[in-house]
């Protein structure tokens, strides 16, 4: 099984900085990651790739740092890779079609092993196939090594969405010239944070891309337009629906970590019964790391697998007097697999994806997720002045809340793009804590949300496997249905415009 | 009557820099300003505008230097104005509409007091009215002083299209939540290059405004998209329709100035016959000042006056026996008056617009606008090469000619807006020269073309008058109801949406 190269960081670092912050001994979180990339399961490898890799070139296109200002310094430029599979196009004379796969918090190198539905379906479109990667991660860094860039809010300045859809327009069109493809239609597909850059460039550059598939986009998570619960809740009743006594023990088990810890060397006995490769300072290490391991597991709730059944099947096969932290435990093993010890850390290993999606939530992209009343885990809702301060105190400068939304858009979405835009796929899968955030609403004719009960984060642009479920099955066939007809109507309208403005 | 508002400044700019080249003795193109500020002819005064200042308030926002940047110094902040007029408003609780003129190259008060359109149907729409001044003119400058600000590209930097119009986002967002009028629907409008902002705006900001007026906006005018000559083509032929002798007269002035000056004292003869204030120094300041009179009177051929059939009144209308070069006075007199000398200079006084605008054109509004073959004037095409060293060399930052369309398109407009976008009106005079830069056909049924036979530069924004022409009486009643239109349909929207959705 392909592992999951979709996933947003985010989790980890909204409370990154409230821990920095951490004052009069209260408990405070810790960072902790949604992603999966360091968090690989048994069996959950990447794929062996050779396969693909033969297939693909690799080219740099000298980037400008900054596209909208005319300082001096902003004519820098960086190398930003690119990387094409021209295996499948049917060339420019036949005006084939271009699907361009947007990189987002990570290196390119994980989204073209992971999102493979645009490979899958490249044959069938005759496709040329772009992965571009994005700005400050992988081999595109504007200051080279990481450390350098990562370092301070100077360096970092240009390190935001609006850029990064500008990087895409303009090597989009390098690439179409490049290859005298003017004609070719371009569909551009992204998951997750990804896949918000996939929909807002659909509306901001309609000239560079026909459509857009946009996976698990939660464009909505911004400035209180979806409620702040939405995640976690959405966590809660994936767990619930699995097992409502797995779901049961998870919520009391969080006070019965505050009663062990309050004994005497109650913390050691945590450690202990936990097999923490470190000893515990804290009980929130514990729990951040239990948090994750739950919000992980329903993110990429997966079918074969289904790791939140995996968790569940830990908890609740047990023996009969196991008690609940023991449960607890049993589910950890279930979803790690037995090991000589857990690293605490795991979810909070400063790479450069941890990194770079902390600069960029603590700047713009601020989500405010939290653990509201009504989840199976300790309340603990999201406070904007604590994570502004938290923000300051790291990069010296403070996040831009409504940025988003200002540039974007939002609000009343179905009200505002009803008549506006079109061609824009909004997959996903309810069982992704991030639909809570995303477009599960059509909006138009061609404004499409496609959601599946059962599906997780992403889950439609992974490769297709013979297990896949038929919902599955069907919500790719219509994301391929509905990119046909975007682009078969485009051909009729080519057809015209050449006819009365002569061939180009 | 009032003096037009509206006008683009980058005739005289385009060939500054070749100026500023000026080698091996060869004549250039010295500035000359397409802008009638500081050309006002007898008559052609601003109106008196007491009944207008006494309505508006002002107001100063608290604006981003840097939307696109999260650099420390990006959060530098400047004071940009805004005028309110609320004396026709609905009010918010009937989501009465927000008329908003964008500023642009000028001071917000000529705005206000020269596009009069929204003024005249403000009551109609009970609309509020919100006038907005583009960063870096008038009042709202971010680093004071015009020669502060002016000076290098350091401090330039951030002055662009994308970041104003991302002010204008902010001040809306800002002025809707102030008077609790987030259902109130916002038209924005603008002229020249107000209007390419208007429309821009509306492509890129749809959940701020719900359409756009861009009167006589060239945004065809960039990246070769609109034929080179295309301005002059249409002064020439404004020339030619006006009097056949007239346009031969002046065709053939050029080559008779050149031979007058080749003459022992050549340039003081020319010096006389014109009255210059200064004696020339070079034949081109005399073509480059006649040059410009012909551009404004076909820029801003309006009724009742036709400056075009002024201008060729007292060349056609000279005592039988005068002279080409004693017509061509003969003409200058008719337009600018019977003055005791005239100023070769007129045109390119260094105020803030012709700075402001010269740096525009400079770093992203690259227009080519050449003299090329088949007009009256003589071939002087336009050379990017060249204009890209003069650029150089006044700031020290190259211009980027393809950023305006990778930003905002414009190629194969039609294939590309057909099926994306809606209510924008593209209004143009077709005598307006920079309306071969215009949209002059329908995009889709909500993308509308509006243009009339005998119009000229933003005729359709300025204040109705009693004689104006049918044609332009026409013109701006179809204007309001396609805006009325939008606005009813919007309202419609509106109720459903709250019916679903709840009030807000």
């Amino acid at each position: 099984m392909d592992i999951v190269r979709c996933s947003l960081q985010l989790l980890s670092l909204l409370f990154f900085f409230i821990s920095s912050l951490c004052v009069s001994g209260t408990e405070s979180r810790l960072p902790k990651l949604g992603a999966v990339r360091k968090n690989i399961r048994p069996g959950l490898q990447f794929a062996s790739d050779n396969s693909v890799s033969s297939d693909l070139v690799t080219f740099y296109y000298t980037q400008t740092l900054d596209h909208f200002n005319y300082k001096p310094e902003s004519y820098t430029t960086f190398q930003q890779r690119y990387v094409i599979n021209f295996k499948y196009w049917g060339g420019a004379r036949a005006s084939a079609p271009i699907f361009v796969h947007f990189g987002a918090e990570e290196d390119l190198d994980y989204d073209i092993r992971g999102v493979r539905f645009l490979v899958d379906n490249a044959p069938r479109f005759k496709a040329l196939l772009l992965y571009i990667e994005h700005r400050y991660y992988g081999k595109s860094k504007p200051y080279g090594s990481s450390e350098k860039v990562y370092k301070n809010a100077s360096s970092l300045g240009y390190f935001n969405s609006a850029q990064a859809i500008a990087d895409y327009a303009a090597v989009i069109i390098h690439v179409k010239k490049k290859y005298s493809a003017s004609n070719s239609p371009v569909i551009v597909c992204g998951g997750s944070y990804g896949g918000m850059l996939a929909a807002w460039f659909r509306l901001k550059y309609p000239h560079v891309a026909l459509g857009a598939l946009a996976s698990s986009a939660p464009i909505l998570y911004f400035d209180d337009i979806a409620p702040r619960q939405g995640y976690y809740s959405i966590v809660t009743k994936d767990f619930k629906e699995a097992s409502e006594t797995c779901y049961q023990t998870i919520r009391r088990s969080w006070a019965e970590i505050d009663k062990v810890a309050s004994k005497p060397n109650g913390l050691s006995i945590l450690s202990k019964k936990f097999k923490t490769c470190k000893p515990l300072k804290k009980t929130f290490e514990l729990k951040d790391y239990l948090d994750s391991i739950y919000a992980e597991a329903a993110q990429y709730n997966d079918p074969p697998e289904y790791p939140v059944s995996v968790v569940c099947g830990g908890i609740d096969g047990a023996p009969s007097r196991t008690d609940i932290l023991g449960r607890i435990f049993a589910g950890v093993i279930a979803y790690k697999g037995n090991d000589s010890c857990y690293d605490m850390d795991e979810y909070k290993y400063p790479d450069e994806t941890y990194l770079g999606y902390r600069w960029q939530t603590c700047s713009e992209l601020v989500m405010p997720i939290g653990h509201e009343r009504d989840s199976m885990f300790q309340p603990e809702p999201f406070n904007l002045a604590d994570f502004v301060k938290g923000c300051k105190r790291l990069y010296g400068i403070l996040p831009k809340p409504h940025w988003i939304t200002t540039y974007y858009g939002g609000h009343d979405i179905k009200l505002i793009l009803h008549r506006f835009a079109s061609n824009i796929i909004f997959s996903n899968g309810l069982r992704d804590p991030y639909s809570s955030g995303g477009v599960l609403e059509n909006i138009s004719d061609s404004l499409i949300a496609l959601s599946t009960v059962n599906g997780s984060h992403c889950l439609d642009i992974q490769a297709a496997k013979p297990s896949d479920p038929y919902w599955l099955v069907q919500q790719r066939k219509t994301e391929v249905q509905i990119i046909e007809g975007w682009i078969s109507k485009y051909y009729t309208d080519l057809l015209e415009y050449k006819d009365k403005n002569g061939a180009r």
